[in-house]
């Protein structure tokens, strides 16, 4: 057992808040998990219903990769398949979901086209792997579902679809983003928020929706 | 007498800052309560004309079934009456009054209406007894008045009418909302409130309201 | 000379963090102001050019009713000499200026109208001497000026002209407000702003201004 | 060598951390940088990849002239030849650089244009030299470009063409801006932000953009 189990929750309890004063994890809404051991997989998880503005280290717990909790009675987040499965996927150290006003409304306009394109923002090259403006991200939009073990296969799929997506959303839900560790998935989810808002405010101006097709696995 | 009424004062003054500081709470508007017991029924409830920014708990006061303060000389929030009633109508534990710049402007584009449909978005989980985003929530409009008596009735039939709902808009004023605790009261209001601006942005990029019929009571 | 300088200063700074925070500060904008003593008039002002998020009381200077600064060589704001003008004209123990991006957007798109009528709004009862929402607030728009001096005899005018104003703009300026405390002018400023901003948010909706008539004296 | 790099680098710092609570420095963007010596010349410059929000005064690195770091190994921001740039043409003490959403969007929708005229604004007082809201303000828009020589070139060419400006944006990118000392580049930030955000709220109610033609040199 790795033993950063509570510098990770500290990590986790300071971005919590951070957000939450954003407005990104109002209600209790969102979740963040760690990668606290790979083999077998140990994640530190957000623990369900709690105000994410009022998070405490000493909240967070450790799941499995059956997102069980190992140490603990209390609930992780429903969403813990997720974040097992993006972990998984990706070799993501860290996975951040937020429920921002932005990430909403564009995860519905955008649902018929499957997800986001964003193109030619500098703000990109902070996305891992992402050198130049001159790049165009895609960023999917999954339907969401109650089924969390279904879903957790949707996200799956999407990801081994596009392997090069940096986060995705759920529809009427909200971003999923992660890194590497808790500081690059922090990064990315400010980035992508970002870009969505600022689409979200470009569309005001234009007066809607420009739909492009569907998007080719890349 | 319950002995938690400092516990509560905290509570309330926490979140009063919290808001105040998203907005939701300026220029001395809105209110905050909780029950510190149930027979006879005491409220702890927020003063008249406090900057809800800088409330302190040992500004709070108690209350009883009247609206009467019975501690104090100073004067409880104008609408205590509306707290009562919600208390007694649906034996809540905590009741919050915010007026937001998004809660204000639905309250009138909606007004025709008669309230507000929100549906099919995640963020409607937090809602007590709300299992799936599959959820469509009814947010009544309620016409404002000057004579807190009958407003407190119209609150009171709403109420009666709709049982399933989890806050109510008085129009060009604010928002109602309650929970069993005041943590649930503070996540249904962050739930709300998200919600409202959620729709509210999406309808300056499609250009307006489309109106629905009435609705049948639930 | 009365002793509450310090307190005042200090309530003063207090205040310009917190509108400096909300964005109605930015870039040692606006001004702020309280009376110390008035036969002879004697105001707490606000330095000229100074960050006022970073405000400090012992930064305040003592003014008099030329607007000269009676205990330091540094520059008190530009605009004491309306501050002088408010004072005599209201009665005012503080006086408060802003700059918001929704009250500069709002002087602009109204100016054709001389005002704002803002009408029908709950936030207007913690207006000094409204006591329903029933009321209609007409918020006069002056012409923007360098002349000191010959601004000062605009505001004095406007104020004799329209004896139950709260606040008045100051085209593609900015908004003036007081109270007869300095709790009571942040009131006002916060009720005011949160007016405009819920107003101007309207038009994004409403797709444009409705321009009502002039607005005689009141 | 000065001895006011400590001074300089919490300076840095303490508007890193500002800027960043705006929503102006996410996900790592943006780089600060302040002239610790004029000959040689040597600047504090904010690191690489950091997140702005929580950049410590003993992060920040001491570059010289070709942006090489002298007492680190450490990588500094990618743009520094362009503080390095801005410091020779404009003989400036300190250089800001904010990736916010308003300036983004206004760098893409005046970008045929080549620039945003900004005019009749009281706060563009607050910019050096300008005495009067009747002033009209030019930004220059840049295109991007990931080739820094080049764009430390146009950058040049830009300031030379247009001795007058206080600021110009990189298109799809973010502003920049400078002054003599840390508070007035701080200043001229919040001041140039602030006016991209009521003139882009002002396009949505307008409906869009009016294009002006292109701008004389000034």
């Amino acid at each position: 057992m790795s033993n950063d189990f509570p510098e990770l929750a500290s990590g986790m309890a300071a971005i919590a808040k951070g957000f939450h004063a954003r407005g990104w994890l109002l209600g209790t809404s969102g979740n963040l998990s760690a990668v606290v051991q790979r083999e077998p997989l140990r994640l530190a998880m957000s623990p369900s219903g709690v105000d994410k503005g009022e998070l405490r280290p000493d909240q967070m717990l450790l799941i499995d990769e059956q997102a069980q909790p190992l140490s603990d009675s209390r609930k992780p987040s429903d969403e813990s398949l997720l974040h097992v499965q993006i972990v998984k996927e990706r070799g993501a150290g860290a996975v951040l979901h937020t429920h921002s006003v932005w990430n909403t409304i564009l995860s519905e306009l955008y649902a018929a086209d499957g997800g986001v394109t964003i193109s030619g923002f500098e703000m990109l090259k902070g996305l891992q792997g992402v050198q130049t403006h001159e790049h165009t991200e895609w960023l999917p939009i999954i339907d969401n579902s109650q089924d969390m073990p279904s879903l957790a296969v949707s996200v799956a799929e999407t990801l081994n679809e596009h392997k090069a997506v940096h986060g995705f959303l759920l529809r009427r839900h909200g971003l999923y983003s992660w890194g590497e560790t808790l500081a690059q998935a922090k990064r990315h989810v400010e980035i992508l928020e970002f870009l969505l808002e600022t689409m979200g405010r470009t569309l005001h101006i234009q007066g809607g929706v420009k739909h492009g097709g569907s998007h080719d696995s890349q």
